[in-house]
């Protein structure tokens, strides 16, 4: 079998240490099935701004396409120093345009319960038991991407932001969330905010004619706020939510919440080939970097949608799921899941031992 | 005491049936404390539309502006009508002018906890129990106002949106929310998305200015989807929220949850004199209307806040909250409240009768 490269951009804090566990499950997967992975190492964030004086250095982006996918922990700096030219930037510098340049409109974050954490949950067992949502999010448009700037109107500045939507851009999005609810429970729901906003609109225009294509898929749709309310109120009810880069952003945070730490969620970036990116959804959460308290799974499970995704690997793909689902269950638990009280026959473990634990159920 | 004058849109399917219990307990505080209201109807949405073909008439607003108040009942259609010309244009037809009109740009929504109800919170009762938070939303600018419209870029549709904040639209609404802390625990979180959106920017620069002349109010930042999360992970940690039109929407209805029902919530908007528009912040619920079901408490929580923000009448605002907290202290629940395997002392009533219970406390 021939060498895949994988490229890693390991991020800023507790990104390098996260990053490095998920690569131990790579490489025993690798000597398990004979594989050869190339591993690439690629400078951006706050080591790229060291050396070169920016974020996403252009060597990045060029050996990062000769990759089949890319593993990245989160970047960026503490909240006391986020005016720093090293940190100020990271955002419209790095992660906004490694989006951008690859094409990676799809962003699918799945916000699942795994039955031995569900006492973490801040919400209560009966509503968040056997959730199980998959939110598709525009990540390469709208808002984030369109025009902003700064005018002066009757006499005194103001600041925009213009949020825009093509049809071309919405429908290769809904074919994607309407192929996806075909592998899960085959419903999508559209989350937009079509009774204020004109680019909602075409949302639910184009949406409701890429449905007809997927007549086994049931449409629904939902305003935003609602969507906020009811993804607490009864998490159950969705299996795959539809939604702008924006409202994507706020509404997968907020899902985050159901599964109790937000140390447990990848999330994967994917275009019109196989290539991903792959990444936590939390941040570099310096406070606690460097000390081998924080949590590897959201890493390692990333490693599990670049198989499913990039590398047509789904069965490795559930073996490390399965890994993980294993070390729950035997209690181990790094800080952000450990609860004395509750937790008798639990263990608490750091960063490398449950990287060694999972990557031992390989 | 001379005549005041209060306009009361009844609005759509429950608005008018909670709209009544919420008068019956105007009505008993101007019986016991000699007060004159002048209780005026004002036609608007499903109602103005059969008779005039419009949502909101001049003359509905002409007499509006003769008020001290108005009460407004939520407005709108069934979701299966929606592109019914009665109901199509409801938010942009009557919902949004009659903010903008009366340049109501403070939106207040408070999310109180009420111990006899902390049981139907989704959310662990050592989460929310004693959660008091007041979001204070921008109401009348950004992105449900901004330009809007359709456009071809490169040879096919484009629909936008604009998000635009002018320095005194954000500055005015930074120093109610100011002032609105100084009554409360003294703190102000802002909540936007600065790393992302150049108006966030703007948000972020002119409160940190206002702020300085508050030395006794500590101010936040959170990024909005961190707050999104926050909001369930510790809602603890709120006094006041700040923030724009559009993540004040969602935000608004996701911190509802924590309370358990939506028919609780009550807000106020208000603009820089005491006249104010006081409505449910939940929807007109077709689906239960004319049933005597409903809960009526959002609407009548209203009225303490009619009383405390425009007719300056503190103390009997009390007596209305006190009232419906004795209500549900004492067991009685409309349906939403109701949980027959847990409530075994509560008491399932209609909505005139938790109408009629509550205004007897008066
Ligand atoms: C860091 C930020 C630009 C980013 C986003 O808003 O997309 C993050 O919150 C995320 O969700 O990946
Ligand atoms: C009906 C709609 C226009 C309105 C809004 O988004 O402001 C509603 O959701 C609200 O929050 O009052």
């Amino acid at each position: 079998m021939k060498e895949i490269k994988i490229g890693v951009l390991p991020g800023d804090y507790i990104g390098p240490e996260i990053t490095k566990e998920a690569l131990k499950v790579l490489n025993a997967l690798e000597k398990k099935y004979d594989w050869q992975f190339d591993i690439v190492h690629l400078e951006a964030s706050g080591e790229a701004y060291d050396k070169y004086g920016v974020h996403l250095p252009e060597e990045t982006l060029r050996k990062a396409a000769e990759c089949a996918a890319l593993l990245k922990g989160p970047f960026g700096g503490p909240p006391e120093e986020l005016n720093h030219p090293k940190w100020s930037g990271v955002e419209q510098g790095a992660i906004l345009p490694l989006r951008k340049h690859f094409n990676l409109f799809t962003n699918l974050r799945e916000s699942k319960v795994f039955d031995s954490l569900i006492h973490l949950s801040p919400i209560k067992k009966e509503v968040v038991a056997g959730i199980d949502i998959l939110i598709v999010r525009e990540l390469t448009s709208g808002i984030y991407f369109g025009e902003k700037g700064e005018r002066t109107v009757d006499g005194e500045r103001e600041y925009f932001d213009v949020e825009a939507y093509k049809e071309s851009e919405i429908e290769r999005i809904a074919i994607k969330s309407f192929e996806y609810a075909q592998q899960r429970r085959n419903k999508v729901t559209l989350v937009a905010k079509s009774n204020v906003l004109k680019s909602s609109v075409l949302w639910r225009e184009v949406v409701n004619k890429v449905a007809k294509d997927y007549p086994g898929v049931t449409l629904d749709y939902m305003h935003v706020d609602n969507a906020a309310m009811q993804l607490i109120l009864n998490p159950g009810q969705f299996d795959v939510i539809l939604t702008s880069n924006m409202f994507g952003d706020i509404l997968s945070d907020e899902a985050s919440v159901l599964l109790g730490s937000i140390g447990l969620l990848p999330s994967a970036s994917l275009g019109e080939s196989k290539f991903g990116l792959y990444e936590p959804i939390h941040g570099s959460a310096p406070s606690i970097a460097g000390q081998n308290i924080a949590n590897p799974i959201s890493s390692i499970l990333c490693i599990a949608l670049l198989l499913r995704f990039s590398l047509d690997k789904p069965e490795q793909a559930d073996e490390v799921e399965a890994a993980v689902a294993r070390a729950l269950a035997e209690g181990y638990r790094t800080k952000d899941l450990y609860q004395e009280a509750q937790d008798d026959a639990s263990k608490l473990v750091g960063t490398v031992e449950m990287g060694d634990i999972i990557t031992s159920y390989i």
